[in-house]
């Protein structure tokens, strides 16, 4: 009926707004947990992602994970649209993660890479064509509504190569121990997160697909209450875990607590309970709390904590469909070890040989001096006097 | 009919999703206010709203409002998360008067309070489930469409007990005068206001509750080209009033002159005709900028002016819609007060008995070092040097 | 039929909210680009232009432009706030040119002129009432889906008749060279150009006016993503240019070359084909690099680059409707010329006989402390200690 498709291309295109919310949602969350001196760079890879993983997206990726453009239960650009949204996501938790040492040209490079190939490849395993079908590699039956781990596992598992080969940002990590190194604006962290929750809504209510029936238009309005549901005792959690131990309120392991229930609820919001919705946020948010301390003891530096929130609790997410009964468990474990050796591994070769020829790694006195001046050439806040 | 019922749902999850930019809204527009040293714990305090009122509300307060879920005329998931989107609201109002010297615990302890029994009750007497239907209190013939008084002057009466009993900043009234203490940060006071204005959008539009119809759907219009209007006329003549007086723009009082109008709009935008919404706008605007400093010779400490555009205009604009003969003026006098007095002495009692247990003033040493290193450890800008 | 109304309703309604996203967009990115003593005045004007602008649309210059108000289509107040989020965008343009020296009252006055009367006499001949119909200066068969000329390039040609009369900033071209003025604040001006890219959803989609039919939807969701695809590749190219020319990447001329791809775009984005889009948009982008040192060498201070972007993609953009055989190429021309010495001469008249009255320029003593203390009283950041 030609109502419908009007009725779910509008709604896409709803939903597609609200994810490129993210983009800035992104940009603002890491410029804000950065030094002052690297927030120009992060500005700059932010863009440069959104750039330069759409275009490869459309020219190259879109094909490769669908097959083609389809037309047939909403606008065929509605549709892409929408996937296209995702794609530099997936970049973006790998940038932010090797962030304040990472040069624009290389990421550059992998964002191609990411955009056109890796990323598309995991799609048509899981929700696309299917190259893989009825062989032992099919994973086509794991659930995962909006990509907990076809997006942020994915994203999370890059990161991992990347920071293994780029390596921990000077003086992070010294003999006398791990030095702390704060976030400069705390106002863009929270602006930040607080876009990326409600990019959030468009992200897993968009999955859905469609909102033109009084049961698609339901689970829509389910998943939305489960998504935000997730987020909110995700941040809860860490809210009274950072008091229990510190007797302070961190309100950047908050939100990132908050984040994590989000990433985790996005495999299983359309078919979990609310109270299970919620179980999967709790569990996210204490992840979150205790993996960012866990991988600075492992010397994995990572600025944003996007191995905590996109990594962990992409995993998380969609293990916990199958453990609530919801997918069959194994199928899940099946996509999860699949898609993670895939995109590791693949990743890994990529980031290696890229390295190889345009070393990602700045210079150390680059470092030192922020790579605001040394790969813009503009600083953030030029007119502000440094405490140092 | 099906279709009715999507759009519906479709047209409430939009407005939810306007309302939600309320968050960031109030988070920046109240960390643009504050001084450096608050910054922190107010976007502490403002995330810690959201999840903590938000969850209460699901797990208590929106049975008791409205006695339970109902799917009939849309997605029961999208009338609830309209309503949740609203609750946090009345504790943002009050939070943010009395910024830069309370702690974060006793306020989440109230939030509780606030989101789980005073705001469900008001709505249960108002637009809810009417407990005291029949009765001598029934006061559910009150107008008013999206919250003038049920919202805006519920959180203003919360805040005008709390200033009672945790009084003024430290240095801020003095035997040679009142001190001007100023915003720190003017791109995010503007940033957070423009955000609250949109969100508005969603709050008044998607109080209509039905696009489904024509005339459903030409009043959510109307209604909107209402409310923008009250805001921008607000805005008007404080600007206007500002220049007169002091021959400068002061901004951040023409942004609370909007604010005021599109408070004063919300009890009767579906009602009021356009020049009788500009009236009341107008009338708003003028409130604000008169209100702002006669609370301050009450030495009523407010620092982001709630008090005026929240409490005053939310009384002067549930009035207007018996003024201008659209409400029974009496029923609109009737709800203001029982609902001033209920939500006042509740308030009073329950913010009274927290702050035995659990001071919400924080010590005079931690105010003079600023509540962001006190209560959350960290600062919000901790490398731009301060000037003093 | 009344669903289709509807629809186009809600449809419009959505569209609305993304545009007044533009009213922050702008203000943020204009904040982030000024130095930190203008920062205040930017916005403080950037507010007031969203107020005075508007209502002056709302009571004269909406009945100018179209005749009177009309809901056959869907309902009228929703036709009229989407036309009323447009009228604010031409002064945003001219304002954001003159930054750091102009005075708030005149542009107050300038201001009226423009939505009142300039702006609705453009859309007058053009999408509107059409006072000069069937005459020799007939430019109703221009195509300009949502304003290339009718918007960016009149904001562009009164800007330049501003330059012209008000004069470049003190110290920007000296004997030594052309001063380099650093952005104060690059996450603002980031945050600011994402805004107006989504934003820019709603204006170019909107405009196609309606959803409620297959062919409708499909062209809406076709007009983003070509509208998108443009922003992408005229950011792109700049990267590139960026870093060829300077072996760095210059992220507000990044950000400045995706707008003018947008603003390009923004005639054809209906009628162009996907990869004429993309052509559209890179040429949009080179257009950038070049005319802004250009402009510098003309001694045209332009503080935010809004000749490059939306005078000359203005231009450019409803020529290549033209040139790729989509609209008569003489009637393009015939548009853009009617409407670019209609807009500058009586602009220029305008800003000539209130600047006899009430000078536009800010005397220099002024200019040097900064019109945050001079013009509002208010600095933007006073806590933050500065550089100079």
């Amino acid at each position: 009926m030609d109502m419908a498709w009007v009725l779910d291309t509008l709604f896409t295109l709803f939903s597609f707004t609200l994810i490129i919310l993210m983009v800035p949602g992104f940009a603002m969350l890491e410029a804000g947990l950065v030094r002052t001196k690297n927030v120009t760079a992060v500005l700059t890879i932010n863009t440069m992602i959104y750039i330069v993983a759409s275009l490869t997206f459309f020219f190259i990726g879109y094909k490769l994970a669908f097959g083609g453009w389809d037309g047939s239960s909403m606008s065929k650009y509605a549709a892409f649209l929408f996937q296209m949204a995702f794609v530099g996501k997936t970049v973006n938790i790998m940038s932010g993660g090797v962030s304040e040492r990472t040069r624009v040209i290389p990421l550059s490079i992998f964002t191609i890479f990411m955009a056109g190939f890796i990323y598309p490849l995991v799609v048509n395993l899981t929700w696309g064509a299917d190259l893989l079908k009825d062989t032992i590699f099919d994973i086509s039956n794991m659930h995962d509504l909006a990509g907990s781990t076809v997006i942020h596992s994915t994203g999370g598992w890059a990161l991992l190569a990347a920071i293994l080969i780029i390596g921990s940002r000077k003086g992070k990590y010294t003999k006398r121990g791990i030095k702390v190194i704060p976030a400069s604006n705390i106002p863009l962290v929270v602006l930040g997160a607080l876009l990326l929750w409600i990019g959030w809504f468009g992200f897993n209510g968009g999955s859905v697909g469609s909102i033109s029936s009084k049961n698609a238009a339901d689970t829509v309005a389910f998943v939305v209450m489960n998504t935000n549901n997730a987020g909110l005792v995700g941040g809860l959690i860490v809210f009274i875990l950072s008091y229990l131990t510190y007797k302070k309120f961190d309100i950047t392991m908050v939100l990132n607590g908050a984040l994590g229930g989000l990433v985790a609820i996005t495999a299983g919001a359309d078919v979990l309970t609310p109270v299970e919705s919620l179980t999967v946020g709790l569990i996210g948010g204490i992840l979150v709390f205790y993996a960012v301390p866990f991988f600075d003891k492992l010397k994995l530096d990572d600025p944003v904590g996007a191995l905590s929130v996109h990594l962990v609790n992409g995993i998380w997410g969609t293990l916990a469909v199958g453990l609530f009964g919801k997918a069959d468990l194994f199928s899940q474990i099946k996509g999860i070890i699949e898609i993670g050796i895939f995109t590791f591994v693949i990743s890994y070769i990529i980031i290696f040989i890229i390295n190889k020829f345009i070393p990602f790694r700045a210079e150390e006195e680059e470092e030192i001096e922020g790579l605001d001046v040394t790969e813009c050439g503009i600083e953030a806040y030029p007119e502000f006097k440094r405490t140092f």
